[in-house]
């Protein structure tokens, strides 16, 4: 019997799209459906009932919750084809600090960029381009944070991509001036088809946070 | 050669623990360096340069930061004796899962329950109180939260046994009338020697608290 594969997920969520992009390099199947996170469904408030969040993947009524847990347990149970994790444990213990680093920072600044008044956007931005250098550090001369294929640093770093226009415009700075290195990382992601069809386009990421920010009044 | 195995720690930290008891779990011999967090030896500062914390595992000179990834780190290196994590990927994203919300959840609010004004601590230990219930829950009649054996979330999670008596004296809770399962289950951890020998004794966690409480006018 084929796996019966779920994805409960919301379009603009970064964790949504780290899992779309690893069941999309191991060539896996799935259902995707979209949540209204406003009126969450009875599924995923069984499925995750300790966080009520997005993603959750559920594989055969079994759900796994938790973006990076997601990616490591798909990395695990299809471990035939492109592998997203080192098998050297102490590469695989440096690929989870930078994936954890980016949870513990990127995406709390990137969310200040984006939802913040004008005015008060000067300390956040410094930060969030300070820890935009140290992951550009980090990929030095790699093609990818996984060397020569995607892995899972790529997976938690690259659907912030989708939000880099909205981050360059509400803070005024230039991801290809500051991180260039980044920037041709982010490009090369960018064309393979796993992370382009799993991304939104910039530009509908962007519209969607000017309208929210619209309805708060912080335009 | 013999490896060379140095744990930069802190004898109160609830993540220092979880290394030392993963240690002790595998019969690994090491050198314990306790650190003044104050004044942060250039050691820790070379092996943890990002998030200049311990504890820091260095392996042959390689560091490994981020206490869970070290416990990871640990089970998969010395993968002979004494498993930490399931081998089946779904019961591991499980035990990440439980492993990360005992971060997200339990760290933060028990801070809150022995560094806040005591006006200040109805909702947290509320919160705290339910969170724990939750992983009773999970608990369930197991022997263990890892089955018959310590696991991961054993390991996350026992630390936090060690300030249970600063929890309960400075937030007026009783954890044998709340958590009578959990209650238990921590006393069937310290009766194994690799928990009890890596955690301070509860009396000197309180003393050394209520100490800093007093130093912040917190008394």
């Amino acid at each position: 019997m084929a796996d019966e594969i779920v994805l409960l997920d919301f379009w603009i969520s970064v964790f949504g799209m780290r899992v779309r992009i690893a069941l999309a390099e191991k060539g896996i199947k799935y259902e995707n459906r979209e949540e209204d996170l406003r009126n969450k469904s009875p599924l995923l408030l069984e499925m995750n009932p300790v966080h009520k969040k997005i993603p959750v993947l559920i594989h055969n009524g079994k759900p796994i919750c938790e973006s990076l847990i997601i990616v490591q347990y798909i990395d695990e149970v299809w471990n035939d084809k492109s592998p997203l994790l080192p098998t050297d444990p102490y590469q695989k213990a440096q690929a989870r600090f930078w994936a954890d680093y980016i949870d513990k920072t990127i995406y709390n600044l990137g969310s200040k960029l984006i939802w913040s008044k004008k005015e008060n956007l000067e300390m956040p931005k410094k930060e969030f381009i300070e820890c935009l250098k140290l992951l550009e550090g980090e990929l030095a001369d790699k093609s990818y944070f996984g060397g020569v294929n995607l892995g899972l640093v790529d997976i938690a770093l690259v659907p912030f991509c989708s939000s880099f226009y909205a981050y360059e415009t509400f803070a005024n700075f230039s991801m290809e001036e500051e991180c260039p290195k980044l920037n041709l990382w982010a490009k090369r992601c960018m064309e393979k088809e796993s992370v382009s069809s799993s991304l939104p386009h910039q530009q509908k990421v962007y519209d969607f946070i000017l309208q929210v920010r619209r309805q708060f009044g912080l335009e």
